[in-house]
């Protein structure tokens, strides 16, 4: 991992952050950028995100941020071995303060860069066997579910869970009992004809890719319904998928005991959508 | 604040961890110490919860803590001006490593130290104003409610909102609708000639001085009943008080727009018993 903080990039290990709130507390917010050779993709949408988030929860924002983030990105990059593709992570803290009542200060900021191995593009990544965890239950009317908070010690022990349990990644539920999202993506499911995916107001966080993946299905006259996505529905499903911005669309294979279809038609043509997309609209945006 | 790391004592603002996952995840554990005199108090009983907490959730902790701590404590303590009161926060995080699936690690540790304003033995502290927060809401079968995880936003959203209604803290409600716990405490309420408070299994924290109401009480042949407290019960409260390692007892003047007694008879009496303990079984710890 390669970290720039305040100006410079750090080696390793080397100590990169003061104490404050985004340790203590969990008190901030991240976006994980896919980077593909350098380029940040859908840098624009993950600002606009984190924009959003953090006027929402009152925690600081540089004014500055698009430019430090240009001015660091290639250093970092270059400090990792220049990899085909990485993942570009922005934390932004609360800054310092003991205590739960945050104390009016500029916040942290840290950027850091993590090299992935190299995929292709407009395919699925690989299949991934799922399981439905019990615990953590999200609660639709957390205004915090909606937003991509550091505080994520919920969603490890959710994918510690899985992976205890064989599979790869967990699935979340409300706690009215609906399928929501995975641990850390979101959730489409096929049920007959339909492309289902749950709704933002049951605690979904607004994913770039599950956005992308929308709009690449209406502009091509195919919908994918918004709706809430029962446990029993989930049981029956087709074909189901994870959406995020490192993994783009990543099939599942085994959703507990069921076996899907993985890629299924739908993975396959979301995948090549949403690439077609991204080169028309001239990425990097 | 003054802070250790790795073997030594920190400026202010000098940075102090590499990224790690309690940054990026609020993955991990924390303890928050009373320091008075220079002694940290009851630090047996912080170590015991932490081993438990740590161990349960897989979270590396080094063997030799409780040496770190005696040699990291006199010169935390003078780097701070030697104050008469402080707080020793413990911090022990997953380690390094970029994801949700935890990578074998040897953890990561911080001690951190900040003074606090000089308070009286055996008396309550200065009692405050609480609300009851709609969100977030404990979930009772969540493991993760009832260990002092790093992951700690919600709290945070929940006293800026108790805040923001004039309020000083937050009361929480777990999603069947009874009430648990402060945003940062245990909670007692007196309903007609019973101390009531919510038991560990409706997600609420072990709180030490919480025990140590609970053993005081007990030693003294006065019962303190440990049952679910629902709201409408609260609203009914002749007195309500919480309990930290930091505050000792504080009582609530009000709670929503009801006034109480505070402190009340509970409380002080509370105080002075716990005080008294202290001193019979040698304090320090």
């Amino acid at each position: 991992m390669s970290v720039w903080w305040r100006g410079r990039v750090l080696a390793g290990d080397e100590p990169s952050l003061a104490i404050d709130r985004g340790l203590l507390l969990g008190d901030g917010l991240f976006e994980t950028v896919h980077v593909r050779d350098g380029v940040a993709e859908f840098l624009d949408r993950h600002m606009a995100r984190l924009r959003g988030s953090t006027s929402a929860l009152g925690v600081p924002l540089p004014a500055e941020l698009a430019t430090t983030i240009a001015e660091a990105l290639p250093r970092l990059v270059v400090a990792a071995g220049s990899p085909p593709r990485g993942a570009l992570r922005i934390t932004a803290t609360r800054g310092t303060g003991r205590g739960l009542a945050p104390t009016p200060t500029d916040g942290g900021l840290v950027l850091s860069f993590d090299a992935l191995p190299d995929a292709p593009r407009a395919e699925p990544a690989p299949a991934w066997d799922a399981t439905v965890v019990d615990v953590p239950r999200v609660d639709p009317r957390d205004p915090l579910a909606r937003h991509k908070v550091l505080s994520r010690m919920a969603r490890v022990e959710a994918r510690r869970t899985a992976l205890a349990a064989g599979a790869d990644v967990a699935l979340l539920v409300t706690i009215d009992g609906d399928v929501v999202e995975g641990d850390a993506a979101n959730l489409f499911v096929v049920l007959g004809r339909e492309i289902v995916t749950p709704p933002l107001d049951r605690g979904v966080l607004a994913g770039i890719t599950r956005a992308r993946c929308l709009e690449a299905a209406a502009r091509r006259g195919r919908t994918v319904v918004e709706r809430r996505v029962e446990l029993g529905e989930l049981a029956d499903a087709d074909e189901a998928l994870l959406t995020s911005s490192l993994d783009g669309v990543r099939p599942l294979r085994r959703v507990g005991a069921r076996s899907l279809a993985a890629p299924g038609e739908a993975a396959a043509w979301l995948a090549r959508c949403i690439d077609l997309d991204a080169r028309d609209d001239g990425r990097p945006e």
